[in-house]
C-alpha cells in the first residue's frame, strides 16, 4: 500500500514511464502508482514547478511524488528529497520543488548508492536514482537513509506574484489542452489585494474589470479555475492561439 | 481491493485524472483504479452515453464506473448513482447513463454533504463530489447512503435502432482513432431485422448488400467491431475523412 | 500481487485497453496492470519486436507481458506464451517475441478452452484469450495448463545488427516522440566490434566518427540512448523530419 505518483515530460509513446514503473515495482510490490501527466512542456522546469503545488495536496500523507523534468541530468545537479506535510517529493535539485519548499521539513540529498539501481545512466535517472528512492520512501525507509540533510535547494525566483503599490505582477504558467491561459494568481490572491476597490486585470491586449463564473458569458472570459488560480479562456476557442499570449507573459492586476 | 473505472474528457495533459485518483485513495487506497478513456469529446455528453456501454460489462460485478462528461457542472443537474446488475456508475444526471438505466434496480441522488469535499467547487465534482462517492461505494457503503432513490433520470433519446416498417434507422456515434465511423446498431439487431431477406446498408452516398468479414475486401468496408456494432471503415484510411461523415449522421438498414 | 504490461497498438481515446484491463481484473482481481504504450505503429510487429525487450528486465521475475500488435488476428496464427528468464510473455505467434525467444526455457500454445472468455471474437484477441491468459499466469497457472509445447515460434530475421568483415550493419527500429531514430546497434556492441579502431557510423547522408555525450555538441549527433541503443538526434529539432530517415533505413559502422 501506498501510493507514489509520476510527473514527467516523456510522454506515453517510448517505454521510459512503464520502465520506472517496473522499476518502483520490483522493490514495492504493493505501491500504487498514479500518472499526474506525462505531458509537461519538455525540460520546462518552471511549468513543473508551478504543476506540483496543484496535485499533491490531494493526495494521502505519505505518499512519494516523483518529478523528472530533468534538462541537467547528468552533470552535478543534485538529486533530492524534500519532505513537506507529510508527503515526500523525489526529483532533482533544480527548482522543480520551489513551491514546496517553502513548506518543507526537511530536504536530503539521495546520495546512497546502496539506493540506486547498480547501473546509474548519465540520461534517465529517473529510472536509475528516483524510482527506486520512491519505492523505498514509500516502503518507509526515513529520509535520512539517502543522505545528508541541506538547506540550500535551488529555488526558481518571482513563481509567486509580486505587489508593489497599486498593482500586482504575476504571469501566465502554462496553457491547459483546450489552450485556456492559466495564471499563478489565485483568486483569493486577487481579492486580498483589491478588497472591494474596481480592478483592472490584464495580459497584453486584453482587460477584465470583473472575473466570470463561466465561459459562456462574452468572447474572452477570465474565471478562476478548479484550483483557484486565474485563467483567461475564449468562447469555443483557444486563448493561446486567438491572443498569441505565452508562458511568462506578464498579468497585472492594477487598482485605483 | 475492488475496481473504480474513469471516463472523463478531461485528457491526459492536465493533472484532473490525476487529482481524482488522489482522492479516491485518500478514501481507499486499495482501489485499482482503470483508465478507460480521458478523450470523449469535450461536453459530448450522447458519446459518453453510448461509450459506457461497452466497456462496464467486461469488470467484475462490485466495480464503480465514473462518468465525468459534465457541460452543466455547476447548475442544478443532480448528481446520481445509477446501480445496475451489480454495478455502480456514479455522475452527473444528464443522460450519460441512459443505456445502463434501462436495467437500473435503483438510482439515487448523492446529496450527503458528509461525503463530499469539505469544498465543493462550480467547475470541477469530478474531484468534489464524484471521485469521494466512488471511493466510498467501492469500500461497500450502500447507495441509499447517499441520499434519496429517485425514479426520473434524465434519458437521451433514440440512442438505439428504431425500427419502421421495411427500414432500420440508427446512426453513426462516435469515430475511433483510426477515422472508422462506429455505428448503434449491433450486428444481431440487423440480423434480427433482415433475417434471411437481402439488405442495403446506407449512410451518406455510400451502401453496403454485405457484412464483411475483415477490412481487405474492398475500399469501402461494413463489419461488426469487438464489440458487436456495426462499423465503417476504409482501407488504409479514414472513413470520417474521405467521406466527411459526422457523427449523428443517419444510417439505415433496408429490406425489400 | 504480481504485474501484468501491456504494449499494443490501440491508442488510448478508445475503450479496448481499459477493457482488457476488466478482463484482467475479473480474473485476478489484484493484479498491477502496467501500460507500457498504446502507440506502437499500427500493425507494425517488427517495431513492437524491439520493444520488447526494451522493458521486461526492468519488472521483477514473474511478471507477464502482453504485447497485442496482431495484424493476423483471425486467421489460424497461434497465441502463445513464451517463458524466459522467469518472465512470460503472451500475445500471438508473429515474431513479436523474436528477441526474446533467445532467452526461452520454454514455449507454449494457448489452446486450453477453458481459460478463453465464452465467446471468442475474429477481431478482439487481447480481450478474448490474451488478458485471460496473463491473469491466469499472473495468479500461477503453469505455461503448461494452456498447451502444448511448440519449438517453432515465427521469428522475424535481421532484428539484431550483422557484421561482415569490417562492416556492422544495423538499422533504424524506431522514432521517439521527439523524432529521435533509434537504432539496433548497442554502444556495447559498437565497442566489441571497432574495439580502438577509428570508425564511421553512417545513415543515409549523415555520418559520426565519434559517439556524443549529449545533444548539445553539434546540429546532430549520434549517442547512446538510456537502453543502451544508439540514437540520432538533431539539436532541437526531428531527426525524422529533418533527414526523411525511415524504418529500416540502414545504419553501418565501418572501420578501416
Amino acid at each position: 500500500m501506498g501510493a507514489i505518483t509520476l510527473v514527467t515530460d516523456f510522454g506515453v509513446k517510448d517505454p521510459y514511464v512503464g520502465i520506472m514503473k517496473g522499476v518502483i515495482l520490483t522493490i514495492h510490490p504493493g505501491a500504487a502508482i498514479v500518472d499526474i501527466t506525462h505531458e509537461v512542456e519538455p525540460q520546462d522546469v518552471r511549468e513543473a514547478a508551478f504543476l506540483v503545488d496543484d496535485y499533491w495536496r490531494y493526495f494521502p500523507p505519505g505518499t512519494v511524488h516523483v518529478v523528472v523534468v530533468d534538462p541537467t541530468v547528468g552533470s552535478d545537479r543534485r538529486p533530492i528529497i524534500v519532505s513537506a506535510k507529510g508527503h515526500h517529493f523525489v526529483g532533482p535539485d533544480n527548482g522543480v520543488f520551489t513551491l514546496v519548499a517553502d513548506n518543507a521539513s526537511d530536504i536530503h540529498v539521495i546520495e546512497n548508492r546502496n539506493f540506486m539501481l547498480p547501473a546509474i545512466s548519465s540520461t534517465f535517472h529517473g529510472r536509475d536514482i528516483f524510482s527506486p528512492a520512491a519505492a523505498r520512501l514509500c516502503l518507509g525507509f526515513s529520509p535520512h537513509a539517502f543522505g545528508r540533510e541541506i538547506t540550500d535547494p535551488v529555488l526558481i525566483g518571482n513563481l509567486r506574484p509580486v505587489a508593489d503599490g497599486n498593482v500586482l505582477t504575476g504571469e501566465v504558467v502554462r496553457f491547459d489542452r483546450f489552450g485556456n491561459a492559466i495564471t499563478n494568481i489565485k483568486a483569493e490572491t486577487l481579492h486580498s489585494f483589491v478588497k472591494d476597490a474596481p480592478f483592472e486585470i490584464r495580459t497584453g491586449d486584453i482587460s477584465f474589470t470583473t472575473i466570470n463564473k463561466s465561459y459562456y458569458e462574452g468572447e474572452f472570459a477570465c474565471l478562476a479555475g478548479s484550483s483557484g488560480y486565474l485563467e483567461f479562456a475564449v468562447f469555443r476557442g483557444s486563448f493561446r492561439e486567438e491572443t498569441g499570449a505565452g508562458k511568462r507573459d506578464p498579468v497585472t492586476v492594477r487598482v485605483p
